[in-house]
């Protein structure tokens, strides 16, 4: 595939201007002149158009979309009891729908791969594949109930899964107030013996830290390094209460934080300290959390609000640059996730979106990391290629979109 | 006209279920069934639609749309030094085409009626009067120069300007800090004898606080008020630094506040009390500010920044619900303007908005005003209508936005 004449093509280190992009396959393989890249068979005119990596939601539960805006104006804690009861009754089916529902989201919104910790995750893997988006995703698994016969079962699925070209299986404990030590431990080895990332919520909420102090006398990221759960495969989500010492800890184990501005303003959880993590190293990527905190999938929101967020709270106004969130959206969501994109080079994945600048909310451009950042929406994203392949063109799937509405209306029924 | 058949009508007070609207000229007549509103010549199926007020922009600088992106990652002093060298340089054409861009803009993310402080006026009217928004305007004084002269020309305008049904003309002293005591004054004298209203930023830096409380030892809004210019003709935007005596002032007087959330957050400006405001019955309305410190002019996303912004400074996820941000952005805003719209009711001005529920971001709707503030963006607006008439359905305007765009990179290439 040929992808050509591209007005721009930014990634967050370079900008380009009126090149074209040869796609082999599912990778990229040459940036340059049209010439002697005509010999192509499907050829995409991006003249106009601004051509970017795609964008990587480095934390989410996707399946949630069917909890959007569900009675999200009560207490955390009134809140969370409203939706558990309703999760309990989730079977597969609601889970394929939801996570039909929110592919199709990611990949209207310029999202090209995201990482899931959720339940029936086969389901999951399912819609990954129909609708041809890159997935991480992870069974939630807590020390409730008969734990050690799901963990057993998750042994066996880890032992015996094999990753597909789209899809990577990872582990998910889900944080150290629902797993227990033991649990956690047993995670670990797995994850060491089979070489599987671990995606884990790491001090969301001040309760999560003054409960993690209490118990353990020590602050939840020293705890986690302790029973030997900090290292470079791990992906620490939220970390919206952290001090110096639990920092370094995360840069010395080259642990991945995923920054989820959105949820943690509307969830009033915290903010993390994205500029001082940056500072020591800490690769931070980007996340929007399940749609029933946030209420929607859209990155380029993301990307926004935490720059604003970095401005405001540290009354800095050149907190967190443009640059800087591309950076988290992409090429750090990539070095979490493990995933070979993230940024437009050749040798790297086919994970690509292209722009519509004829949009009145990105005229004039004086710089594009601004305009994707702070002027940008999901909606602007004309055409979204995933491993190659054309998941959207001038914002037309291939998707059934109007089965996925009325199979999310009728879980809506059965469900709420 | 009749708009048949919506799914929803949404206002800030009421949720309707498969009714119509009957629009007489710019008029709203009658809302209920179908049946017996008939006869019309113009009616558009709104099955499938939500329809609400349109958003109302209380406080923004619209031909800055030109200054999009432009530097924005310097600090406040050593931008505006950036800034102010291109608006000495701008003529009334760059006005006129910064200012068609920002109605299209408008009018594309639904927001019906603009508060509008900046130069060459007579330009940004005429933008309103082709495109068909609505819009109170001011030509921003301050006492640098021969200011005296400005405020005569002023005086003859402000006597002899007929209010047209779309342009409302008021007055715009600029803030504390560009106008001299005895300006300000004079604009409240002549507020007072044509029954203008007054547009002003007031305590939208800590700067602009201290340097009051050294010049006048007391603070802006105490400053203000003491010399006649707090009444509810007056609307202060921005009111991020305020104590309590101030927000008695505020209520006391009846003036209305615009909230600006993203433009206070990316350049670090403060954090207005705005719950607090809103419990002390001030009219708080919200305003994108010029698009140069947004960067674009979405009132959706400035209703969830303003709910997310309070929520995560309060540390209470209950602060700023969703409803109270549709008010905000909706009858606040008209009440704010003196603008007889704002609502969904039989006799107010017909200034609507049809959303398009068929989009991935707003499946499934539990709450509407949820689905509206939170995740909704402007792009998932299908039909914008002003005064009675559709100025866009099914997302196309009947302006040539082609030559907007090009007209735009002609005053970039002259101006930058």
């Amino acid at each position: 595939m040929l992808i050509k004449n591209a007005s721009l093509i930014i990634t967050p280190s370079e900008v380009k201007k009126n090149q074209s992009i040869l796609i082999e396959g599912n990778i990229i393989k040459k940036i340059g002149p049209s010439k002697g890249m005509d010999k192509t068979d499907e050829v995409i005119d991006a003249s106009g158009f601004l051509v970017m990596p795609g964008l990587i939601n480095a934390h989410t539960h996707l399946a949630m979309t069917l909890f959007r805006g569900y009675e999200d104006n009560l207490p955390l804690q009134k809140w969370l009891e409203k939706i558990f009861p309703v999760e309990d009754r989730l079977t597969e089916k609601h889970v394929y729908w939801g996570s039909m529902l929110g592919c199709l989201e990611m990949i209207k919104s310029g999202t090209t791969c995201f990482n899931d910790m959720y339940y029936f995750m086969d389901e999951v893997a399912k819609s990954v594949g129909k609708t041809g988006i890159r997935g991480c995703l992870t069974r939630a698994i807590s020390s409730k109930g008969n734990w050690k016969k799901r963990l057993k079962t998750m042994t066996e699925k880890i032992k015996n899964i094999k990753n597909s070209s789209r899809i990577e299986w990872i582990l998910g404990p889900h944080a150290i107030y629902t797993c227990s030590e033991e649990l956690l431990v047993r995670i670990k080895e797995l994850a060491d013996n089979y070489n599987k990332k671990i995606h884990i919520h790491v001090s969301e909420t001040e309760k999560e830290l003054k409960d993690c102090l209490r118990e353990h006398g020590k602050r939840p990221v020293e705890y986690l390094d302790d029973i030997g759960l900090m290292s470079n495969r791990t992906i620490a989500a939220h970390c919206c209460w952290l001090n110096d010492k639990e920092m370094d800890i995360l840069s010395k184990r080259g642990v991945s934080v995923v920054h989820n501005p959105v949820s943690n303003m509307k969830l009033a959880a915290g903010i993390a300290p994205v500029v001082k993590m940056l500072e020591k190293s800490i690769n931070v990527s980007l996340g929007t959390d399940g749609a029933a905190s946030n209420n929607n999938l859209d990155m380029f929101e993301e990307m926004k609000t935490a720059s604003l967020l970095q401005k405001i709270s540290m009354k800095n106004s050149l907190a967190l640059d443009a640059k800087t969130c591309l950076k988290m959206a992409t090429i750090n969501g990539a070095k979490a996730l493990g995933i070979n994109s993230g940024v437009i080079e050749s040798g790297k994945k086919a994970d690509l979106i292209l722009i519509n600048l004829k949009s009145p909310n990105l005229k004039p451009m004086h710089n594009p990391y601004s305009t994707i950042v702070y002027s940008c929406h999901g909606e602007n994203v004309d055409t979204t290629i995933v491993d190659g392949k054309v998941l959207m063109k001038n914002r037309k799937t291939s998707l059934d979109e109007e089965k996925i509405y009325e199979k999310i209306e009728d879980c809506k029924a059965e469900l709420f």
